[in-house]
């Protein structure tokens, strides 16, 4: 496809690039200011990794399963090697090769530490965005996403709090990293560990530790047959964490917090939707950088590389015709990329607040009971909207932009 | 694991062996005989090889979701590299190296179109066996498999004999091997057939065509917008399909019936447990000068190699005790394969009658309508049990080493 014969080699050593994050939180936008650069692919949402990585984790889960697999010879590392390949085939395949590749599947990011483990080289990013705005745009676009009540904000915020939460599962680390580094992460794995026994595995609950760290620290270290030291009490009191905007009086953050920051700065960097499109020359230059990939103007213009050759492959509708048979119209929605109308346009801050004044009063009111993951996040649960921050002055253009070239933007949205 | 460091290559275009059939119908025991051999390694059943199949077949066989796949450009061939990598992977780490790999699966065989082309120097041997033995193992021995209820022999049956026209399915081939080698398969495709159509696929019934061809052949060729040709009415005619044991009247069988059957009896052999149990010598000749794998004693003595250093490695069941808990005794049945109790000893024919009697009458007075598939492959419904044939003087040894030898088998069998 690139006219020359240029051989790419593609293993699992190479340094892929995974874009995650819950659905409608601008992962879509992040790949294709990505694709953008000439050195990047990343490609439509595959669909079947997060799928075949469900399966495995469904395979291992069930003790009973996991072990007839193993009696079988399909240990964990043979399945590693069979669903590295797989993935492997996928990212390499389904679009134009590149010297970094790169796979946006929104849910991947549930298996970070897992892919990290199957790719060693390969770098993370965690799109984040306001759960609100995120609800907002689920439900006034009608995404179907398994568990979302579309008529109900209430049951969808809950779920997004609960899908955040998984990926960002509070990971009882003080006790570990100081002592064992063993991690206790009292998330899915808590029905692993209910599996296991409590001859095996310990079940911490976070509050009892911060509320009472003397009398669970001294559990915990005779669980592990460790004699007390008070260092681990020490450590847990000395250091404070800071949540912008949000002052988190009695709680104390243990230091890592997510699958994501399980891995560490280094290979998983979080990025608030807000800021990337509010600023997005200062972001889109710390995730290159992030990346090693040298700087390029056409990560701030994508709009211009949309479908083009070697450009952007955005997921397209072609009404296929059969000579005399018109195919029954289907549902158009379901067959797009639910964003690709959206990242046709210059980047832009439409989105940003379009949730104020949508929700029923009384979530409103107990936003913060509904959502605790909002504040965990850095967003005021109880500001309508809370202040993101003033946007560049590229974006600035853009809105202009955007504003006095309406019909047109709207005429193209439609032929999409 | 052989001691001295051998590489062994792995491609998927290597000479790989496929075992299949319906479960409890000879394939483990097929698989041990297999695995004596110095050549060759089997194994013991993966289970996530059929898994990948059947989510493969469900992403594929709805319109939609396939549509999306390809949107994304997921093609069928992308995702071929990828199944194909994955199961490629499977088969060669979950055991031993050896210059032949081989897999049981008894459910791949669904798939042997699909993995022939996969692997396209693969040869599969399809095991039959007289669907009554088959159902009444499968009662007798507890063995859970989805959509079989475990107290109604009638039911059984009836799902045997659907499961077995899945993988032999009646192929509408005498129309489309003489004009198009296009191939009408009336059975899964059915669903596909109705999604595409009548403007571009044509439901056929097998007994119009062969009660009526004529008035059917000339829908078929102008649905074809082929001209109308004798040739094809005088072909069905000429051709008698002749069934041992069975007398069909009524019936003119089509030549092809059956996936395997699709692949041609070069790639595909079909194998019937009774006659490998009573004439083995004879038969695992023909397998492996089928193979292309030199003769070589072993494989009539699997007994001798089971689960020694080299040999033949069975699911077996350790009761792993941590140090001072007792883990629950887990149910040992469901962990082992079902037939690793069996094939610990020599080739026999004990299992060969066990279901004659233990049948309902009303169910063995109806059972060539509960079965058809019986005749189609060769068992008369109405002889209980028929005449399998003899035993050679092996098993004859064998059949009397076992009765002489009865309780230190039984210890044995225990003791597995």
């Amino acid at each position: 496809q690139t006219g020359e014969t240029h051989k790419f080699v593609y293993n699992r050593y190479m340094p892929l690039i995974f874009i995650g994050g819950m659905p409608r939180s601008g992962t879509t936008l992040l790949r294709v200011l990505l694709d953008a650069h000439p050195d990047i692919r990343c490609g439509e949402e595959t669909r079947v990794i997060p799928r075949l990585l469900g399966f495995r984790q469904s395979w291992l889960k069930a003790p009973f399963e996991s072990r007839r697999l193993s009696e079988a010879g399909i240990t964990a590392e043979v399945l590693d090697q069979a669903v590295g390949a797989f993935i492997l085939e996928i990212i390499a395949k389904h679009g134009t090769p590149a010297p970094r590749l790169c796979n946006k599947d929104p849910f991947t990011l549930r298996s970070a530490v897992y892919l990290r483990y199957l790719f060693p080289n390969s770098k993370f990013i965690f799109m984040i965005r306001d759960g609100r705005a995120v609800v907002h745009s689920i439900i006034s676009r009608k995404v179907t996403i398994s568990g979302f009540d579309l008529k109900d904000f209430r049951q969808c915020l809950k779920k997004w709090n609960a899908a955040m939460s998984a990926m960002v599962c509070i990971v009882m680390y003080v006790i570990s990293y100081l002592i064992h580094g063993l991690t206790l992460c009292m998330c899915e794995q808590h029905y692993q560990c209910q599996q296991l026994g409590t001859g095996v595995c310990l079940p911490v609950h976070y509050e009892q530790l911060v509320l009472q760290p003397k009398v669970w620290l001294e559990k915990i270290l005779s669980f592990l047959s460790v004699p007390w030291n008070e260092s681990v009490l020490n450590s847990i009191i000395s250091r404070k964490i800071i949540i912008p905007e949000y002052d988190l009086k009695d709680f104390r953050m243990c230091e890592q917090h997510s699958q994501c920051q399980q891995l560490g700065t280094g290979v998983c960097l979080p990025v608030h939707y807000e800021q990337l499109v509010l600023q997005p020359k200062v972001w889109l230059e710390k995730i290159l950088s992030f990346l090693s990939v040298p700087w390029n103007e056409s990560v701030l213009h994508h709009e211009e590389l949309v479908n083009k050759k070697n450009g952007i492959s955005l997921s397209k509708y072609l009404l296929e015709r059969s000579t005399d048979q018109v195919i029954k119209p289907i549902n158009i929605e379901a067959l797009l990329e639910r964003s690709t109308d959206q990242v046709i346009k210059p980047i832009n801050i439409e989105a940003l607040s379009k949730w104020v004044g949508q929700m029923p009063d009384d979530v409103v009111k107990d936003m913060s009971e509904i959502a605790p993951m909002l504040a965990m996040l850095g967003y005021d649960p109880n500001a309508n909207p809370p202040n993101y921050g003033t946007a560049d002055a590229l974006v600035q253009e853009n809105m202009k932009h955007l504003e006095k070239y309406k019909e047109d933007w709207y005429a193209k949205q439609k032929e999409m």
